[in-house]
């Protein structure tokens, strides 16, 4: 029901720029739109996220592609290709201003031929060696979109192996367009590089969402199985068009609710709505549900009730739903029960729960994010200390799931130890698309660089070029079972994700997870192609605003290897200053081990000699402060404030230069966004200007309430050119903030 | 993103069927309109409520209205009237498919003439007498629209006192075009017969909304003051185009930090939004806020330091928001603080509160929803029991707040005794829009009749003809500050209310708020016309079966009077057989009292006595067995189960017929709405259809259990004819439903 002023002259060029046309027509045109249109609809909330399917602005283009596509032959009839259809004919009436006739057989030059490569008319095609050899490779979900002549015509094949690899495709092919690519001699085989892609929804059952910042959860279980909300099928629908296969329902501090019959016949109907889009449904396992919902005295893995009792639960499970996922589970950690409850291991655990879903295809994800409640050592070697010695004790359907880094999604971290450091193991990535520690619903932040940094690391697990993400990809121990997980940023905010550039983030994630080649800059730039306009006006200033963003959050909340200074349970603004809390490693100071001589954490031989968890060259290098990058200093080394940094400013004054810099580039990416207005619609216009007005707030009262803080510390004043605090070290310790989402 | 098939000739006839044009413009139009609209467009997802503003459907209408709008004059040039022109403006657009041009003076006959009396053009008018007169009544919201010569040019003039009148007389404007009404000799002079219309949010700072079943609150509290939702703006819009001039943003359940600094600056923000669509801000009072958030070491109303706490916060509000409404409370019941916590009375807490914002020209709206915790005596007579004695001892800008019924907001309750027995003190009717007891935000219930039900209630109060409406609406007892409340049903959801025919509640509310006297039928035909379509295929059996429903909910839950037979907390499907819990009258066999030798609830001389609390002739009336309307019949009286009813059926069997009766008409909704299909989106058709689905499933719930419930005291078979219950009592009373909204 928005109220938008209604602009004439901006109408006509939005929406009519390129239609070619004599005066008259076009006079005719302006009254006719103008007298018809909705007037919201100029106004753009970002439901649409980046299928906006905007009519192509450059005629140039547009004109190509119209006379590329001549028609559109379709084999198949399940609900999958049913969808695809729907999609391609929605997509390109967007795209091109109209959609190409359907036909059921090639009957013309420029025809779209799409089907499994078991259809009529694309099984006779006799590719090309090299594309009938990468065929080989297609899998169940992979697909080409080739340029052929079939029948002395010259047509597009898109085709797959599987209803779904040709859902994908067509997704492709939209892409293409909605990015201004050429449609000239295509040659594209894509294939997935990892088997799981999955989101995890830290949804609980009231609705609300633990670390979600994007209002509640998307699943209204009250009024499930009878009322399909449409965003549960426009979710899908997402999350098919970048590759996304499986999603986790529920929290992973878990409720054992969900695995009653009450809800089951609730997950039931949203894995029905998600199943034609290639979506498999999963849910958290708690440890302890034999006993909460299953009436047991234990939950002891080893007990033979409580094995018949999860075995019986997974026929039910499979019983609503043939293609169930499988179980995440987070055990004995932060308060969950597990197997060590009972003296088992986590194998014990994990294997327990792989037997029972094991005979109907399912998996088990074990998370490997733990840590002892009577913090006995850096928590930063607990989850390695504990897993290590456990690989090759897990059964064929377990995958173990690893966080990015070692202490838990804070805006920068050295990869993971664990990967690379179970052979035998297949590991599974996990990384956190909500923003807990990166300014939550109302900072930008574009992730693909941060996960980009950890996915190229070098883990040297097998000599030189063992990236983190070929340990996990298969590439590296040859395991079938790969995988990777997103927590998501996902909500019932009307744009899904609170910020609209959260929206490229959990695009992101799903364009990693099936290609983890792709760049950031090429992510960004089919995102901003897709989501906003082509003009290249608009995409070069908002890619470079988006690369920069990630590194400015990371400056004025913690630069240098500076690591978990937030707030206390809310994790929203800075708290460095906690303290003398029950467990130290819930603390600020804990981390930052700041002092009169110093600061940082020494994780060297030296110290917790967490660093020898690494392979020995990754751990020198770190170990080295010749070699250990600054980016990751403090989280190595505890240093005195003189120390000398590269710039050959002291460490004192390169962390308020830090702090700083983190400041000016929120102020940069300011500028450029309000350069962008005439680019993009006043709505979205607005909210992004909004939230980054909040994010320049925010990050001056981080860069602030941390400087002060360390001040008091280093006895030093802050060096020419930043920006003097304008309030007291007192006023920021005394925020307190009430009612912050996601707790 | 919804994805909705295209269907061109579908298309064509909502949008074009009523342009005159050639074949060529035709076609070129089609496709042009084909490749231009998104297409989404054609599916409504109830965001727009009643402001559709979808082209007139009557091709003659359409014309009528055309030629009769020949162009706009608008004086002023306020934030109010700058609304009115845009919602004008687009409301014609989308109506009319173009709007008029706008003009500084009338230049031509079929001039739409706006602003207030005092604007030039209009002050020189001559109105004839009777209108004259009728002026000198608008005061400060009140407006005409009448058909007027100026300089010998027929006109249609909108003008008001103020410039809210002037908007509210635009939306009225509207409406008689969005009900294809007559624009002819418009003769319209409406004033609201009551000055404080007024939204009640039960909403809580965490988001969630006591009692509200769309989803949680509108308030987005964190991001607040700083990111101003598009759907605040619309909100307010939606409000003033009923005229509903105020909302208490906050729960009466309230929590003190709504009136700390932090949270003033987000309050002041909202009301900074709403201030122009002439909606107020109020806030509830938590009691005990001097100790909880002022460090006093005591509330009580008579300590000077506790006034003085509450003088300086209101102060302080002021300065923030200098219209502040003033505040509603909830004191000394259910748990909540107040005056007799310190052996005060209502009066000297509510009076402590009105000397605070009295200078400020707030006012105090004291809930007379109380009831002692060590339950004394039936529920019924305690507000009665304990304001009655306090008439006269109110301040001047005290309003005391009585819920329609006395109990608790029962799908069916006789009027509440208050209302006629406390001439000194203006008394403000409380109504609840959310669904509470009334299938919450899943059953159509329509609620105009219920609401009308109790506004023509005679009370008796001056002899007859002192009906509660004109208790409360200063008639009878000359009271000049008048009101009404509405307890929201307004959430997040998309459609804001859940259920798409919740819109009419809310539209109702805010109808009658304004003028009681209009009619159920006129209200449902109004929000259907403007909501949906005026074809009389679809209005007429619409509006019958929105009729129907409120009865139906009735019969299928609480039958003849019975009451609070609901669920335990959550209130959401049947539970007659609570019993034993601390308090007798928060349990179902207290109000049923249902034994082997009868049911209801003894409130005459031999029982409770409650009914002395009307007045004579209306006390002997329900306590009359021959003259007690039936469907009041067990909540006055106790009776025995062969108790021969009207109908010569026995009490036993008639209720067994009522019940059955309310699932028999659910059903006949169900296939009334199901004609509809070609008449309405299939967004919203689909939405309702399965809405009815869920509600005739829990109606039976309803029935069957109580049925099987009560059969276990009357020992009675079925009669004939009603249909046997498929599952057994023990079934019903095992249903656990867990995490069910609005607790």
């Amino acid at each position: 029901m928005a109220v938008h002023q209604l602009n004439l002259s901006q109408a006509f060029k939005i929406k009519y720029r390129n239609l070619p046309m004599n005066k008259f027509t076009r006079y005719l045109l302006i009254i006719i739109i103008l007298f018809s249109l909705p007037f919201k609809i100029l106004a753009k909330d970002g439901y649409e996220l980046w299928q906006q399917y905007q009519l192509v602005e450059n005629q140039q283009a547009l004109n190509t592609y119209r006379s590329a596509i001549s028609e559109i032959v379709f084999h198949g009839n399940s609900a999958t290709i049913e969808i695809a259809k729907k999609e391609l004919a929605m997509g390109l009436k967007g795209l091109l201003g109209k959609s190409p006739a359907m036909s059921t057989s090639v009957s013309k030059a420029g025809a779209l031929l799409i089907g499994t490569l078991q259809s009529s008319d694309i099984s006779p095609v006799k590719f090309d060696k090299t594309i009938q050899s990468k065929i080989e490779t297609l899998g169940d979900e992979g697909y080409i979109i080739v340029s052929e002549k079939l029948r002395g015509k010259q047509v597009t094949i898109i085709a797959a192996n599987s209803d779904v690899g040709v859902l994908y495709g067509v997704f492709h092919f939209l892409r293409l367009i909605q990015t201004e690519a050429s449609l000239k001699n295509l040659d594209i085989v894509s294939v997935p590089k990892l088997k799981n892609r999955i989101l995890n929804h830290w949804d609980n059952l009231d609705r609300t969402v633990e670390r979600g910042y994007a209002g509640f959860s998307l699943w209204d279980w009250h009024k499930l199985p009878d009322y399909i909300d449409q965003r549960y099928i426009d979710y899908a629908r997402a999350n098919a068009s970048i590759g996304i296969n499986g999603t986790v329902l529920t929290n992973v501090n878990a409720n054992a609710l969900i695995l009653t019959e009450d809800y089951l016949v609730k997950v039931k109907a949203l894995a029905d709505v998600f199943r034609p889009y290639g979506l498999k449904v999963y849910l958290t396992a708690r440890f302890s549900a034999p006993i909460e919902v299953g009436g047991l005295k234990t939950a002891d893995p080893l007990s033979e009730e409580v094995q018949n009792w999860w075995k019986e639960k997974a026929t039910e499970i499979y019983s609503h739903i043939p293609d169930f996922g499988g179980f995440l589970v987070k055990a004995n950690s932060e308060g969950q029960p597990g197997p060590q409850n009972y003296g088992r291991s986590h194998a014990d655990g994990a294997n327990m729960l792989a037997d029972a879903v094991a005979d109907h295809g399912g998996i088990i994800m074990w998370r490997a994010f733990v840590y002892e409640d009577d913090v006995p050592d850096d928590r930063h070697k607990q989850a390695y200390s504990e897993f290590k010695p456990l690989d090759g004790k897990f059964r064929k359907n377990v995958m173990v799931q690893v966080k990015n880094g070692a202490i838990d999604f804070q805006p920068r971290e050295p990869f993971h130890p664990l990967f690379g450091a179970m052979d035998e193991t297949p590991l599974m990535m996990e990384f956190q698309i909500t923003q807990e520690y990166l300014g939550q619903g109302t900072h930008l932040a574009f992730l693909a660089p941060m996960y980009q940094e950890v996915l190229e690391a070098d883990t040297y697990a097998k000599g030189e070029g063992s990236t983190v993400a070929e340990t996990f990809d298969g590439t590296l121990f040859n395991h079938e079972l790969t995988g990777i997980a997103g927590v998501t940023n996902i909500g019932t905010d009307r744009n899904w994700t609170s910020h609209h550039f959260g929206q490229a983030n959990w695009y992101t994630f799903g364009r990693l997870a099936w290609d983890h080649s792709l760049t950031s800059e090429e992510i960004a730039t089919e995102w901003i192609k897709m989501t906003f306009t082509t003009d290249e006006a608009f995409v070069t200033p908002v890619k470079d605003m988006m690369m920069d963003s990630h590194e400015a959050v990371v400056n004025y909340m913690t630069p240098l290897g500076l690591h978990h200074l937030m707030g206390w349970s809310h994790h929203y603004g800075p708290a460095p200053w906690i303290k003398d809390r029950h467990r130290a490693d819930w603390t600020s100071v804990y981390y930052h081990q700041a002092d009169s001589a110093g600061i940082g954490f020494d994780r060297t031989a030296t110290g917790s000699n967490a660093v020898a968890q690494y392979f020995p060259p990754v751990s020198e290098k770190f170990s080295n402060l010749e070699t250990c990058p600054e980016k990751f200093l403090l989280w190595f080394h505890h240093l005195p404030w003189d120390y000398k940094m590269e710039s050959g400013n002291t460490l004192w004054d390169e962390l308020c230069y830090k702090y700083d810099e983190g400041v000016k580039v929120v102020q940069k990416m300011q500028q450029t966004w309000d350069g962008m207005e005439k680019h993009v619609d006043s709505e979205r216009f607005n909210h992004v200007k909004t939230f980054l007005k909040i994010q320049e707030k925010d990050a001056i009262t981080w860069r602030d309430a941390c400087l002060l803080y360390f001040q008091t510390h280093s006895n030093r004043p802050f060096p020419e050119g930043v920006e003097k605090p304008a309030k007291s070290l007192e006023y920021y310790m005394n925020l307190d903030p009430k009612y912050v989402p996601g707790i």
